[in-house]
This record gives C-alpha cells, structure tokens and sequence, in this order.
C-alpha cells in the first residue's frame, strides 16, 4: 500500500548520499519542493546554481506536516546538524531520517531533542562508493540497494515507519528492518571493519610495494582494497563514533586470524585444510540459500 | 613475433587452471594431441570420456621437442607430479611450465632435476577463482587475464621464454615477467595474505553472526569475502609452502591495523584521519597512473 508522498524535503549535508537522494527525485518530476543545507554555505551556493535545491542560503523558512528531513552527514556531526535544523527552519511536525552509518551517537543526541526523536525513523542505504562529495553523486545511486531501516521504540509500525520505507522504494531501494540496538555491533562486524582491514592491508603493501603494489595482480587486489580510497572524514567519523564495538571486532577478527596463523606456523597441514574447508562449506552454504 | 605452436600438449593435474587449458586449445581446432595426467585416475578417464584428452590412463608414450608439458598441481604435489611424469612419459627435449602460485618449493625440487630444469619456465596464471575442479573448468578462463612468467637464471631471454609466453598470448592472456626470487614476497603481499584475512574475516563473521552474515550487506560483504570459498586444499599448500614470506607479510600488516586500532582507542581524530586520508590519496595516484 502505498502512502502519500513528501511535499517538501530537506536533506542536511549535501555530499554523494544527499546529492543522490536530491537527484533521483528531481528526475522523476514530481510536484515536490527540494531544499538542503551544509555547514559548507559554498556548497549550498553550488547546489542552488546546480538547480537541486530552492533556497540558497540555510534559511529555510517553514516546513510542514507534509515535509520530509534528511540527516546526511558525518556521523560526529549529528548534534551540529540538528541545531542547524532547529536554528534556520520552522519545522512543525514533519518527519525526521537520516543516512548514517552509526547509530549510537545519533540515539545519544536524540534524547535530549524528544520532539525531534518521537518524529525520527533511522536509515541506513547500502550504497556507499570509495567516491564522495556532491560531485560524484547520482541519480541512481540507491537502485536495487538496501536500506536498513530501525524505528525507534515507540514508533514501531507507526505510520511514520512505513512512510519512510514508502520514501526509500521510491528511490529504487529494497528495505531491510532492523532493531536499532543491533545495528551498531552488526555493522562494526560487516562493514567497519572491513574497512578498517582494506586501510591497514593498503598501508602496508604501498609502504613495502610502493608503484609495483597493483602490477601483477590483474586487478583483483585493486577491487579488494578499493574500498581503502573511501572518504577520510566520514570514515575517520564511523571509526570513532562506533569505537567500543568496532575494537571488540577487531579482537575477534585478530582471533580468527592468529587460529589460521598459528596452524601455518606449526604446519598442521590437517588442521589447516580443515579449518579452511569448514569456512568455505558454510559460506557457500549461505550464499547458496540466498540465492 | 609469433613462434612455431606446439605440436603436442602434456597437462600434469587436471583441475580448473589444467582443465580450462585443455579446453581452450580444443576450441582453437588446431592439429594439436593434448595428454593429462592426474593422480586421481578417475578424473584422467573422465577427461578422456569427456573428449578432452587422449589417453585414458597415466601412462603416455614419448612426448618429443614440439611438446609442452604443464604442472597444474596444489604447490605440494609438485615433487610427486613431475615422479609421475618421469615414470610415464618418455620426455625428449621438451619444455616445461607450471601454474603454481608459490614458486620456492618448484625451485628447490628442480635442483634434482637438472635435465627437467634446463628447459623450465615458470608461469603463475591470475586467473584463480572460488570455483575449483575440472567440472568448473572453462575455455576462457584466461581471457585477458595476466600471466606472471619467471625464467630460470639460464633461461632469461631465451627461446623457451619466448615459446611459453607466445603459449600463454594464444590463450588470450597478456604477459608481465617477473624475477623469479622476487615471486613468492610479493605474491605472499597481494595473494596470500589477502586470502588468510579473508577466511579469517569469513570465520569470524559466521561465528558471530551466523545466517545473519549476509543479510545487511547489499552484496558487498559476499564479494569482500568471496576468495575464502577457495580450494582448501590448494590455499592449505599455497600458505605453507609460503610460509616464512607469508608469517612476515601478516606481521607488516599486523603493524599497520595496530596502528589504526591505536588512533581508534586513543580517539585521535587528526592523526587518523590524516593517516586514512595518506593511504587513499596514495592509493588513488597509483590506480590513476595505471589506468
């Protein structure tokens, strides 16, 4: 069943996941007012004289019931980004998003805004890109990607909640539900901390490598560490905001690593194999059922 | 300059690297008769019954100076591959070459067998894959791929150098050499360690998340883990007969996750996100130059 659609939206941090988002819209023509704001007011001018967003400064001036907010920021920016929401415009009763990669410090703040909070339904689009900034965005950037979405306690299969959903189809997005305080210690698992490897494996062979790193690999190894030329600033950010479950990961991963280290060492050839043939087995096996 | 083909073509370990050569050559329909021999009989007579071969046992007659014979066995069964072709075939003046990805122990078993080393060019294919075997073989598997060929010391520059890489052109794949003492460091960097973290990462994640592995990741975790569904019995060899250069590449980049981990726990936001954004801007310079 589909909702009624946004009036207005107004999407906060206008970099490759905002930018995106305001692109997909404008293309499908809709009657629908877009606006956007940026600490970085260049980027808000660029984004007016681009024609993605109405205003050219952040002020805003009212948004109503029918309007929909969108956090795009860092994640160490949350609190800066709704005080320049509750500052530059009237909000009354629109509904609240956000595209952040780490949930905890956005509940932390949420809970000293709770007309904020009792409006707000959490995003997480799966579609990130080793390319960043306003520049590189693109229309159909959340085509056939994910989006996780966490409501927050009271508003679990509120009105608000399948609106939002409503929102990310829209864009071309499959949903995926999740309780809020999972995704956290699932994420630091899934993405954090791959990202954390691909920066570490990346480091080390352009220190020892240096030009011949990617030359005898055919380009397998530029796909396995590309996610190591991701934006800096948002990763430094998702690195330290979700900190205490990205470490926790990291030493579960070291554990794993120094069980295969170890029987390489010792040359327990039976026991490596194994080892090895139990990890392929049920990763195929769950590949298998998802297919 | 294109030298004169092969007349005869010997395979030694019909798997996918060995099958997908064999099937490659059969589509070419030149006068070409191609052997295998493997330590497993049953896939020797299946590879006959499938027309990809011509005998249907281990024992093939005399091969003579038009021949090409190839190792396509995991790294520790190279001193029993090249037995099984010394007791078989009757070997006059042909040319030798392999496929395997850890060099070293190929070197030090060639040390006795001087008459076999004399005509041996060493050759690493890019072209691996999760899937394995003979039935997962195909026809252009080497399809633009790389080859990595390394002469031995007497061989640089020679006519045999020149035989295998036109060999490995006519299969579609370009050519970059490499000095052979050179090849087991660096593949241990850009090969080996990345699949020990992979399986590490896989193990990791199955423990923790089970059938949630998957699920939240759009994709990009099946991707990012993808070469730990590798042959357990080929990477089982590959990380032990590399073990010295592999135990030092994991120690170089143990050093540098630590020194990430370090700026996470310290919350020293400017060093790493310095740091972060050093390893991108150097890494995206040099895919640049590549490209």
């Amino acid at each position: 069943m589909k909702n009624k659609p946004f009036k207005n939206i107004l999407v906060v941090g206008l970099g490759l996941i905002g930018g995106s988002i305001i692109k997909n819209l404008l293309n499908k023509k809709e009657n629908l007012s877009i606006y956007g704001l940026d600490i970085n007011l260049d980027i808000v001018k660029k984004a007016n004289n681009l024609g993605l967003i109405k205003n050219r400064t952040n002020t805003i001036g009212s948004l109503d019931q029918d309007s929909l907010i969108i956090f795009s920021v860092p994640p160490l920016s949350i609190k800066e980004a709704i005080d320049l929401v509750e500052q530059e415009v009237d909000v009354r009763e629109v509904i609240f998003t956000d595209t952040l990669s780490v949930k905890s410090g956005l509940l932390n703040v949420l809970e000293s805004y709770s007309d904020i909070r009792t409006r707000f339904v959490m995003s997480h689009p799966i579609a990130g890109s080793e390319k960043s900034g306003l520049k590189s965005s693109k229309p159909l950037l959340f085509e056939d990607k994910l989006v996780v979405v966490s409501a927050l306690e009271e508003l679990t299969q509120s009105e608000y909640l399948k609106r939002i959903c409503n929102f990310w189809e829209s864009l071309g997005s499959k949903i995926i539900l999740l309780d809020k305080n999972d995704h956290d210690r699932i994420f630091s698992m899934t993405s954090h901390l791959p990202h954390v490897i691909a920066y570490a494996l990346t480091d080390f062979l352009l220190n020892q490598l240096g030009k011949k790193t990617f030359i005898y690999s055919g380009g397998s190894l530029e796909d396995y560490t590309r996610i190591s030329s991701s934006d800096p600033r948002m990763w430094k950010d998702i690195m330290v905001s979700n900190k205490d479950d990205l470490i926790e990961a990291m030493e579960g991963f070291a554990f794993s690593l120094d069980k295969i280290i170890d029987l390489i060492r010792s040359k327990d050839e039976q026991s490596l194999e194994e080892l090895l043939n139990s990890i392929k087995l049920k990763r195929d096996k769950l590949i298998d059922e998802r297919d």
